[in-house]
């Protein structure tokens, strides 16, 4: 299994450096000064670089949202109940919820995965992929084996390759699972070796009592697990849940079937993370969106050095932040597909304009 | 003429605050924690208290252009030639600009002004209010006389007042005037009574030989001209352009109208200062859109009190953050029409439910 995970990570391609110049030198004649369209320019020329082409138009659009509950709320870090997990699985197929909405306001549409939710039900409309009820208690072991981390994320990965397969285009990586701010904490203590006294909020809303056991929880959970900090499936299966494993390999799926991926907030920046401490050639695939308000987001955006160019002190998650996003490539890319290169605008208005020019008084 | 504007203040109504708390209540009962969706919440709430509508959707969206020549340019303070103004409010009409793409991108229509280029033609398409064939030199003595800057602000606004008629629904402001920067920089200045050394941007692009040239040019500006720091016609008499003052004009047309209207960049958020100044209930009608590369948006930002959610380093100018924003305003609507309460998605799922609920192991 885990042979099959390193010669998927193998295979991810490399962007078109070419492509990705020719872009930028679009950009350049355009009729505008300079970079004047700062981040706009960046987004554009990065598409190019993925998808090898100057002008692309993102049609279909998706955000493939993972759910999974997480045993750490026996702990009571969580201001939600668990059984909010899965009612807000089927609140996403009614489309009444964050991502939802926003997803159709921005004619993309949603994927629901079941990757771990603790119920017995089939969700109508939600894709089985359940690997088991729930994670295990970080607090007392690892969440998961690593046998699991692995399929988790290649169960993610196909996901993408799935989407691509009904012709999406653009994708993003939303999730759903009570509890996993403390994981998505947990693992960023590991890997940044910082006690999660400064570096833990207070998730969807938690009162102090219940923030100070969530900061000694995810304490107690890196202590006991004691993961190889250089070691994204270590890291997953002991501190993780299914819902970042999943994620991961949405991330991981999109570099190898070089397709654009929407990163949304903190637990969707996590994976991310992981993702490309697998293969630092996802990072060449990624598209931050908003700013978080959880306050390990800046840290994991750190480490990919990448910005978010929205800041909406959104904390929701679910993906609600890629669809904010996709309407801001969708912009890049009409900036290069359409905006006039100085010598097409010469040529366009020809004698007549010069003659009008030199009219003025 | 002073006292039709000093009317049409008056006249500018107060926004709905029934309809505001109304919409935050909705808000709060959304299937979501509170307050997780931000400033998107913020949004909605502003919209409702605006329209005096818990549900807003706004199919009809234009961006107001308004284009003039600055005498200023004669200093070379600018980094490209006057005839670009007239150039470029061509390129408009023809779909071809920064603007105008992303408007389009958007679903938002443009509407392109003369107020006073430097030309005797007339460009098809653009609605012809030209004031005068440029402002004068600010470094040698007022932009313009004080009747003309009041004559251009009621233009701007009702430029409004047309579009309403034609049934547009969310305003953007935008403008093509070669040198305002400048101009827009010695306002800042002598409103902060701060010298331009600190403030001053490099503009579209300027090498620092004529950076320096523009500093000085600016201290010169407000040192001939003395104007009332607190008299905003003043202001834009001695300091402004007809750019300036025709968006001053549009922003307080949107308040009078009760429309929504989206700030674009530097030039956009000085003369959105400038309308609130002369009426502080105009904040309430203001949406910023990105925090622009001009080092003195910032100040402008302060002294409105207000936040820019994009941060793209954009420095084009045009009106080209507000189709952007308008895409994030759009979202916001969507939140608020059609996500569920959460005694809607508990009446939708009922007994069925809870029963799966139970069945969780």
């Amino acid at each position: 299994m885990e042979e099959t995970l390193l010669k998927y990570l193998k295979d991810i391609p490399g962007i078109d450096r070419e492509a990705q110049a020719a872009a930028r030198e679009r950009l350049d004649s355009l009729i505008k000064p300079p970079y004047s369209l700062g981040k706009l320019e960046d987004i554009a020329a990065k598409l190019s670089g993925i998808t090898g082409k100057i002008r692309n138009d993102f049609q279909k659009k998706c955000i493939l949202v993972m759910c999974a509950d997480n045993g750490v709320v026996d702990e009571g870090i969580a201001s939600a109940p668990q059984g909010i997990t899965f009612a807000m699985t089927g609140n996403f197929i009614k489309g009444v919820t964050g991502v939802a909405v926003l997803a159709k306001n921005s004619g993309a549409d949603i994927k629901v995965y079941d990757v771990g939710i603790n119920t017995n039900a089939i969700i109508p409309g939600v894709i089985n992929r359940k690997i088991r009820k729930s994670t295990g208690n970080i607090k007392l072991g690892p969440a998961m084996s690593r046998e699991d981390a692995v399929q988790t994320i290649l169960t993610g990965a196909d996901a993408v390759r799935e989407a691509r397969r009904e012709g999406y285009e653009l994708i993003g990586a939303g999730e759903m699972g009570i509890g996993n701010t403390t994981t998505t904490t947990a693992i960023l203590s590991a890997i940044t070796r910082t006690p999660a006294e400064g570096i833990t909020g207070k998730g969807a809303g938690l009162n102090s009592e219940a923030h100070a056991k969530k900061i000694a929880v995810i304490n107690a959970a890196v202590k006991i697990n004691a993961p190889n900090p250089e070691d994204p499936v270590d890291l997953i299966a002991k501190l993780g849940g299914f819902d970042i494993a999943a994620m991961t390999g949405v991330f991981l799926g999109a570099a190898y079937n070089r397709l654009p991926v929407v990163v949304d907030g903190y637990i969707s920046i996590a994976s991310a993370c992981l993702a490309v401490m697998m293969n630092p050639k996802v990072k060449d695939y990624l598209f931050l969106s908003h700013l978080s308000e959880e306050p390990g987001y800046l840290m994991y955006a750190k480490m990919l050095g990448l910005e978010a160019p929205l800041n909406l002190n959104m904390r929701l998650g679910e993906g609600s932040g890629c669809p904010l996003m996709f309407d801001v490539i969708l912009s890049a890319c009409a900036i290069m597909n359409n905006m006039a290169t100085f010598s097409e605008a010469l040529a366009e208005t020809g004698e007549e304009y010069l003659s009008k020019l030199t009219d003025r008084a």
